[in-house]
């Protein structure tokens, strides 16, 4: 035992310190001596330091970071100028391991002056502030590709900007002062661009092109199909060339700046507010600084917090603000407006979902939409879509393809809410292998979410993941859900179709053997079956086609200055037709409503229908009467070939058990 | 046709102006406009509004994000100062959803003026700077608490700190401003504190009690384990105490603070060390700012870069620098030192895989220790350790346990390296269920996994989960790979020792009931069987046997001011005996190796060993005649019942096949 070295501890001013068995005394270190390392940090350090966490981690990575930033930078750019996007990134692929990642757009540009602050600067922007649905939120993303530029190659970004027709384009060399968080300006010149406006970011970066390349193509790919309204070119190393086309000369429709919502601002936030506000009043301060909120909504809130409203709100205490606060959760709000909001819309997720499945042929893709919804004031909604069967791989787990107002996310799947959502679902019921029925199922299956917002709550400063937000959770369980009922509802009615057409088919081709055959014997002339038939088969039979057809539309441009000559571009007409036949024994007459999509424009309907929404159409059908049939036809514009690819169909008035191709209509 | 309205798309000033189907003109918004927008973001108010990066997303995790920000810094400041840490944890619930976090350490204090920066500032502290191993590493985790607790309880902070037992202890209430990232100090006061020195801070926040009361135990408990040299005393919101018992007396070995190493230090970096060195030289600067370089070092790196070592670091340029850059890798520099990494250790891994299979009596628990590795110039080690088998659920997907610098992450395991290493790994023949040979898998198994590095490369400001660093990725996948091994080796020792010992017992059985019959029939005496059994067994038996003994250890408290009694504290020795008996029919000389944790303490060994170092014990055995056994006998301390549980032992100078219970020894 006494070959056992023994710890001793001693007390000396009260604190420990400690022997060690080595024999070492280790003094204590006091606070005054911990006091001298202590000092600021600028944010430019920080990441400079920390530079995973604005998705350099690694140099594949690093790549297409650059080139995520400088794109969602020059998209975000031109559609808050009202540009229809022209983006051009170009990669130059030197040996050593250093590559230049050049992003060009036809945005409004910046002001000279600005464009120290905006590239050269972390936490600098425009978009931070404004609750609207935006790509860049956080004011870090393009500096920091110069900043991750910088510290991997030494070299200076050069950026080039020109912000009208009749002005010189600006080139500024810069660089960031880390110690500081501000730009260097390095060179400032002036040159001639051909281009009537825009911006052009050239970073020289370490990056591993060979193992970056197929995500760059990837991302690009992504994005273009959620943004059809821009056109995307993009120029590899070898010289290849990739033109992803502009499908729709349509901006998506404009996010609105909104004022923030009651619901679910944080009590710290409200105070802030007030102590910012030009409002002397509590009732105007209300009514000004937040969105929702009317002369009733305003005094109810007022009331229940028994609240006087002619308070100042610089002068309300903190009992004062929590009693405001805790009013908000008991009176009835509007929710906030969706303009802020601009979703993908359906008929996108299934083209992103279609491009998955090129020549795959699943059986079937299925969306949906949930209505807008609130986290911490925050209004997001999110959209899924999912396909099933077909030529996907069985045995592995299933894909997710993620999106954040309109941006592709590639990387941090596992630790985004999406697909702890998806996660938490029990799939086995819906034909997928799922151990425990937890976890990421496998399947032959691609699921898809958008989650657009006035804020996406992503994990981190890279903007690849998006935290665990209970309500946004919520929301995505609640899609997929809806999707997975439909899944299940669509193999029910493949199913019910199928054996009512065995059924058909049995009696089209026996019951007029047997008639033949018995008229034969009978020596009498072969009697009409109809009748017969329609008794047997006692059902309404809906069947409908889809078909295709290439248009060429006109679009005139009326060149003032530019030179862009006249274009005519190809467009495709969705024609579907619905064939309606009674095989009941009486008379029917009910109505008859097509689901369309949103983004779809209706052209010739026949027969007139009784309504068109903008999500549906209405017959209100005559009278068929027993063994006849009525042909239905619309035409749909403003999509691709294959958006709409099948019928949704529902009926009212008329017992919906008997009717084989349309369901129960319950409203919309 | 003609029903569709047509998009026109007007070119005026050069850049596309678009009309809308609705007939809206959306003019172009120049560039000018938007810079008016543009500004600067506080880091304060970047983080208030995305407070789910820094870990507060939700309620649930609020709660343990503020009580592991509070711990995280205890322990460093003790550990810092060198003081075992004694912490105090208690939350208070209150019934409107808030809840007041209070975290108490005795460590050094803070002193007076530094206590706004350190608690009322984002991006303020000593360990962003220092490079060595502490679990703060951003200077952001207090203050962020501070943050959250003001933005959604609108109260402020209340810090005490006491720096010396002869002066009274400071209060500050403070708050943070946002719009400046600077501290409010709204009171400020002096009280008796009966600690000697020490730092406590009160913090309201809104959180989910009910929710994360069981991840605070879980965390805490965990921290205890690996961190044995704590005390940490958490009190319930009713009153309940748990007390986590120091375990060690002995500080973790401090982690020591290094200069970058030049393997790995971007070209970046590079340059501003030069721009910020008080060097003249090229030569003494590499030799002052850089760990590893000697003369030799030195001038290699100089030379291959065809430099002059007099030149002016300040006065380089790029292209000089680079060529510096290149150097580096093309110059054989030492490993850095790993005195400032400060890694768990196999037995205290051993040890939180013990504590988390209680009752569960799994099959064995192996641990693999990589040596210290470098990423992007940051030193770092990985330890990982499986459990396997018994009564652990055989269906679910695998328990993934991982720390980071002996701090436990709860959160964001999908966006971890660590689960993508043990994902890519595949599993099926270690007898674990894993589709496709890809993701976790599942089975009777608990993995762990621990980081220690200068920098953890965190992928969020939350410190929950590690980046996907191609370096950390590889050591976690060799480490768990080693472990795999093992799994199979013990596996085949298992089968091979267990069919010898059938073989054994029917020997020992049958022959002796052979040899009374036949000996009683031929009317002789029963003849010795030794020689024929070991005949038959052809082996050299090892087997051993391990035992605990409590012990009381003295440990000497001289009080000087303070007023702690005399205490007497536990150890534990444990004794392990091992039997080696020789059934060959030669007699057998060889050396025995027996594996010891290199934090245990060796006691008394017989026979004497001829080598013990700090992770064997070895043994030149004296001949051992045919059928005659040798008894091996060692102690060790420091070790609780249970750290060591089983012997490894290995065999030199014998041919390891016909030894049951030992391996070939292939030099350690």
């Amino acid at each position: 035992m006494n070959n056992f070295i023994i710890t001793i501890s001693i007390t000396v001013a009260g604190c420990i310190v400690l022997q060690f068995m080595e024999g070492i005394i280790l003094g204590k270190i006091t606070a005054h001596e911990l006091a001298k390392k202590q000092k600021e940090i600028s944010v430019a350090e920080f990441f400079e330091r920390n530079k995973h966490i604005l998705g350099f981690g690694n140099q594949t990575r690093a790549l297409i970071t650059s080139v995520k930033e400088g794109v969602d930078n020059g998209l975000d750019a031109c559609e808050e100028a009202n540009i229809l996007p022209d983006i051009y990134v170009e990669i130059k692929n030197h040996e050593n391991g250093e590559c230049k990642v050049i992003v060009e757009d036809n945005g409004p540009g910046v002001i000279k002056k600005q464009i120290p602050h905006i590239f050269g600067r972390l936490l600098y922007g425009s978009r931070f502030y404004a609750i609207r649905q935006s790509r860049g939120q956080q004011g870090i993303g393009i500096s920091a590709v110069v900043l991750y530029g910088q510290l991997t190659t030494g070299k200076h970004a050069k950026i080039i900007s020109k912000v009208a027709q009749d002005r010189p384009a600006v080139v500024t060399e810069l660089a960031i002062d880390t110690n500081k968080n501000r730009a260097e300006v390095i060179n400032k010149d002036t040159v001639h661009w051909d281009k009537p406006c825009g911006t052009r970011v050239e970073v020289s970066i370490i990056a591993d092109y060979k193992r970056g390349k197929r995500f760059v193509y990837d991302y690009l790919l992504s994005t273009s199909i959620v943004n059809p309204h821009a056109q995307i070119i993009y120029r590899e190393p070898d010289g290849t060339e990739h033109i992803f086309e502009r499908t729709s000369e349509t901006l998506p429709k404009k996010s609105v700046e909104i004022k923030p919502h009651p619901y679910g601002v944080e009590l710290g936030t409200l105070i802030k507010i007030a102590k910012n506000t030009k409002s002397r009043k509590l009732s105007t301060f209300l009514k000004t600084e937040f969105s929702s909120m009317g002369d009733r909504t305003t005094n109810s809130a007022i009331q229940k917090a028994n609240l006087d409203k002619n308070l100042n709100p610089k002068e309300m205490s903190r009992e004062q603000f929590l009693a405001l606060h805790s009013a908000f959760k008991e009176v009835k709000i509007m929710a906030p407006s969706i303009e802020c909001l601009s979703p993908i819309g359906e008929t996108l997720i299934k083209r992103s979902l279609k491009h998955e499945t090129q020549e795959i042929s699943p059986e079937f893709i299925v969306t949906a939409s949930r209505p807008p919804s609130v986290y911490s004031g925050n209004p997001f909604q999110v959209e899924v879509g999912l396909v099933y069967g077909g030529k996907l791989p069985k045995e592995e787990t299933i894909k997710i393809l993620r999106f954040a107002n309109r941006v592709p996310l590639l990387y941090q799947q596992g630790g985004c809410v999406t697909t702890q959502a998806i996660s938490s679902i029990d799939w086995r019921r819906y034909g997928l292998n799922q151990p425990s029925g937890k976890g990421i199922p496998s399947g032959p299956a691609i699921f898809l979410t958008h989650i657009s917002s006035t804020l996406i709550p992503f994990t981190s400063e890279s903007k690849e993941a998006i935290a665990d937000v209970t309500e946004i959770e919520n929301e995505i369980k609640l899609a997929f859900r809806e999707c997975a009922r439909k899944v299940q509802y669509h193999i029910h009615k493949e199913i019910r179709r199928a054996k009512t057409r065995e059924k058909f088919n049995l009696i089209t081709k026996i019951l007029p053997e047997i008639a033949k055959k018995s008229a034969n014997m009978l020596n009498k002339p072969i009697p009409s079956l109809d009748t017969i038939i329609t008794k047997i088969m006692d059902v309404v039979w809906i069947e409908d086609l889809i078909e295709y057809e290439k248009i060429k539309r006109e679009s005139i441009q009326t060149t003032l200055i530019g030179e862009s000559p006249e274009q005519q571009i190809e467009g495709t007409i969705t024609k579907s037709r619905i064939m309606v036949i009674n095989y009941k024994h009486t008379p029917q007459k009910f109505n008859l409503y097509a689901i369309i999509p949103e983004d779809a424009v209706v052209g010739t309907v026949s027969p007139k229908p009784s309504k068109v929404s903008n999500n549906y159409i209405k017959w209100s059908l005559e009278t068929i009467p027993p063994a006849k049939k009525i042909d239905i036809n619309f035409e749909l514009a403003g999509l691709e070939k294959g958006d709409f690819d099948e019928n949704d169909l529902y009926v009212e008035n008329i017992n919906p058990t008997y009717v084989i191709g349309a369901d129960k209509w319950e409203g919309n």
